[in-house]
């Protein structure tokens, strides 16, 4: 027996008559604004190339780790899912088989952001009507492949559906960002930007770190064997991206460690580096060190400075051997605020021209350190509850914990941070539907007044993202 | 003036109309399942003997440390509360006096889980009508002790009212398991199983480690004083539980680290703690080295492990010298799951075979540790809310903070813990309630639809937990 | 267009009708009793001066770095504050236009607690009754500095119109205690007592740790060149700081540590440190020292012990340089109480004659450590949510995280810690009211009768602060 698939109109709200009407009421303000996207991991050439989505699996299942990691802890092997193997040895090819697998567990995904995620996607972006089964999987597979062969369903016609004001990628300084040119050139009028990420370069430990410097030099014309090179080229490479209309850089480290090191410590490090000869601590200095450097020269070309903190990336060796980064094998980790960007801080955290963005999950340190600390500093804003944390109650807790000491106004808004192009709606909606509960506790609570919270809605939900990204 | 000791049948649930009709509708579904109880502490001599409970005094408090190291926190010393101390010098032996300090600070516990607990023991399994306190404190305790004297309060009876399906006790790997032999030869029908708990012989620290070990060289005629031996000896106990229906080791550490060593240095740490010369630091390593050793021997013979990870035990050492361990005075404290557990998880913890459930009370590890690891690895499942986290917050917390990342199915339903026998149907009743709560609030806010949510709670309290102990 | 300045008066309850109803019962049994305020920072000559307050910004915003932090974390200088710096550089100095500037930004605090408490302080001290914006902001101004030139407004008709029933101030052993002394001898009667705050004498490394020494020795003829003669020192301040009244001593430490020297170890680091050589280490381990001194001192006179931990105070050495201590950049840190306090514990910790009272903001501790451990030794009790966690969400997670475990009356009720002293009845108020909303939750879920909730609300506010700082 199949069962309707429903969104409800109210869903996420509290139950209670007071708090719902006013959270619908001050979602009503925000839910058709335009989406900002300041922060995500889409690749341009699909809307570069705009060709259909060739299949429900290709678009919903290989790219989402979040989905196949809770497969896999259910015991399903990634190699059943389809994921493709490094070594090139077979693994499931059959879209069909591999998206009734996904049918036949979709009850893991009760209560689950993915779960919630994907029911939204499924009805409102592919007109799904039946909830997704073991029974229903296949029919819901053709549906949706009938669905992703119409004209209204291509890449750049979902864009504009999407109403997404910009979307940025994130992209590696030795990326030409030919895919962003291509989409300018064709004269389509979307706002795509790149974000300069520059983690395989500055990260010494990178697997494929020389390769990459090869690629800086040639393209840059600077030469990176020696330090100074090395960043001339990277300072370089950010104008190259700020004429593609790149407003922020990123950066995913393991620690919050930050500190200048001389040129010389600096210089000598990065040369055993390029001799394979450098230390684990020496490539966490060396990291720390290029924050500060990114802090410096963001003040000089005002660019936002995102730092993504405390992920251990592949966890498990035999899936990284295998299928290589971005498995679903990523944990957090404890991360120091306080100690660990101390130095950035003291040095560039009082300067009006910067803009630092911190991510962590380690909640702990939300109203302990984090709210302490951009409650302080001008220069530092907190990201929204990122990843895990991307959900009902992660962004709960992110708004009851930061508020009191940071207030709203040194939060940015929401990002989405994803590579699954056609969930951008959802995880907006679910940011918008949270936070207007949120703050419709706050007025039922009589902590703030009702125009108060409109005015706070529309911040959270467009003018705080814009203000800070300089969008 | 008495005052009446009342149950509100909808206890633990919200008091919003719609969240509190949804509860009570999904508590309803599994109010009168019978009990699995995986995991315990209670002692199965009282149900192979067969005797009267002795006195309020001794079925209620003396086993109880939440209770005692509460009225303990008050001055109220362990000697005025009748604890035995080691040494045999005297502490107050009247249970009467005993139980009258109870009755006077009762209040106490207002709000606390012990205080839930009991109140509705002494409501629905001693049948006591007015709410504890000083005035009422005597006439309770004759009231209580005529009923402990009735055929019907027998230990049996009381387990074949309590409706408990099975039964699991702790036991050390010397033990001989006389009772649960008794309880089967006696031709009584119930299911009451052994769980491995080897700590005393895995932890080379522990007390009475050489006594331990002279105790299994004894029984399986294995020669302990090579390490070959004594692991040939663990075995061989395993298999000997597995014939009393045991279907799970548990293994309380101090810290989550765990790691294989050679079998060279292996074999040296056991020789050096024969000798008792072995460093904190090698118990350590071979603390961890064991957990390998049992996750190897778990995928042979399949029993589910458990691991009780993060107590600092007898953190008051005047208490632990004059009355023993176990005496209301072990303190939760950090986890590192990420690191801790990396080997084990590495080597084992992608095997369908393996079951590995663990438990901490650093509840901030829950979303940022254990929820992404347990989202991830097959073999790993999380334990339920622990100890001092076994209540209604703590539940909700622990709900809250797991689901989203490792879904329903990644934890493994409820187990009582519990030496105090009367208390089991108690404080299973508490968890069903909030579990329905914690749906209730899914349910109302469109997260879940109620059909989701009536699965989910039956997997909650029955289906989940005979799953992973393969019950 | 000027918005009216409103105070819902069942303002912080939830909106559920069952909670509020109740909430509102519990509130009216605690709102109109006296304030005990048995720690905070109030300068004591307002009251024996008792001169009118000068004028809004000097009353409001320079002694508040709750306010100004906040001002400072969205780019506004603290010169532009009026904030007086060390050297005596210009700063702003018309109040007027600092006044503007809070009015401008005011919308920063919506949500924070500091906007909750000035809003009461606006409208019920200082009879404000339009919303504070950039528009009102002088016309507020003039109507509160018309409002302070009035009898009515004076300090200590003030104190009498807050109903407060004692107040204690924060002192250092040098101070002589002059202003209490006049307020004494005045022949008003209220109850404004000292406490003894040493930091100043038992941080080896406080800026003017040896100048300090010198008062000490000067005040009291002991000798301070050598260790037992500070010791010496120290207790005869106690005793003079007695007859003042002085029920509690209270420390600020950066971690919890602590830990008896022996009686030539901590000579010779005192020595160390009086010629200027004492390492960092053996700062940490004399302040571990004198936690266990103190203690000692506490069980001879009775003192009640707080300790204050997990503070890295003067985060950014710029503002440190500039403007001094206190201005806004102290940030929470970590602690670990289990290790940290267990010497003390263990020497003091079931000595029915101490009372340490211990604070931290380094929530992860509440359920983990700190309630169990306050749930167990009877010297410990937990003081409430401290700074940034003194506020509506600070202050449930501290119940709903510690209540279970250690009881209510294992924690002390409220303090203001505050030296703004107009916020003094906000402060109180916010406080009574959010565990009124904590208890009705609580008698709504049927875990408490109501005449329970009732006692326990009293004690909360009034009976617990008295009894635990022996007033």
């Amino acid at each position: 027996m199949t069962k309707p698939l429903h969104l409800h109109e109210d869903r996420y709200f509290s139950p209670d008559p007071v708090q719902r009407e006013c959270a619908r009421k001050l979602y009503q303000k925000v839910s058709h604004l335009p989406l900002i996207c300041p922060h995500g991991h889409v690749d341009p050439r699909l809307l570069a190339e705009n060709t259909p989505f060739p299949n429900p699996t290709e678009l919903l299942v290989l790219p989402d780790h979040y989905l196949f990691r809770m497969l896999h802890s259910q015991g399903i092997s990634l190699e059943t899912l389809g994921i493709r193997t490094i070594d090139g040895s077979d693994t499931e090819t059959d879209p069909r088989k591999i998206w009734q697998i996904v049918g036949d567990h979709f009850y893991l995904f009760r209560g689950t952001p993915t779960g919630l995620w994907l029911k939204q996607e499924l009805k409102e972006v592919l007109g799904v009507s039946v909830r997704l089964d073991g029974n229903t999987a296949l029919d819901i597979y053709d549906q949706i492949s009938d669905c992703l062969k119409k004209p209204e369903n291509l890449p750049r016609a979902m864009f504009e559906r999407f109403n997404i004001e910009v979307l940025s990628t994130a992209d590696s300084p030795t990326d030409l960002l030919e895919a962003h040119e291509e989409i300018n050139k064709s004269g389509w009028k979307a706002r795509i930007i790149p974000s300069f990420r520059p983690d395989n370069v500055t990260n010494i430990h990178f697997p494929e770190w020389i390769k990459q410097l090869r690629k800086l030099e040639e393209i840059t014309g600077f030469d990176c064997s020696s330090y100074s090179g090395f960043i001339k080229a990277l300072e370089d490479r950010r104008t190259y991206f700020k004429k593609f209309g790149c407003v922020a850089t990123d950066h995913g480290v393991t620690t919050a460690y930050t500190g200048s090191l001389s040129l010389n410590t600096a210089g000598s490090i990065y040369s055993k580096a390029l001799k394979g000869e450098a230390t684990q601590e020496e490539a966490v200095q060396f990291t720390g060190h290029m924050l500060m450097e990114m802090a410096r020269m963001s003040i000089e070309d005002g660019m936002t400075m995102q730092v993504h903190m405390g992920v251990l990336r592949n966890h498990d060796p035999r899936t990284y051997q295998r299928f290589g980064a971005d498995k679903g094998a990523d944990i957090p980790i404890r991360v120091d605020f306080v100690n660990g960007l101390k130095p950035l801080l003291n040095t560039f955290g009082n300067d009006p021209r910067l803009t630092i963005i911190c991510f962590s999950m380690d909640e702990s340190t939300y109203a302990r350190e984090a709210a302490p600390l951009a409650g302080y500093y001008p220069a530092l804003k907190l990201g929204p509850a990122w990843w895990f944390h991307d959900s009902r109650e992660g962004m709960m807790r992110f708004r009851r914990w930061t508020t009191e000491t940071a207030g709203f106004y040194n939060t940015v808004g929401f990002n989405d941070d994803t590579r699954a192009f056609p969930s951008i709606p959802s995880r907006h909606d679910l940011a918008r539907r949270v936070d207007s509960r949120f703050l419709a506790e706050l007025v039922s609570e009589h902590v703030l007044d009702m125009d108060e919270a409109e005015e706070i809605i529309v911040d959270l939900a467009y003018n705080l993202v814009k203000k800070n990204y300089h969008l």
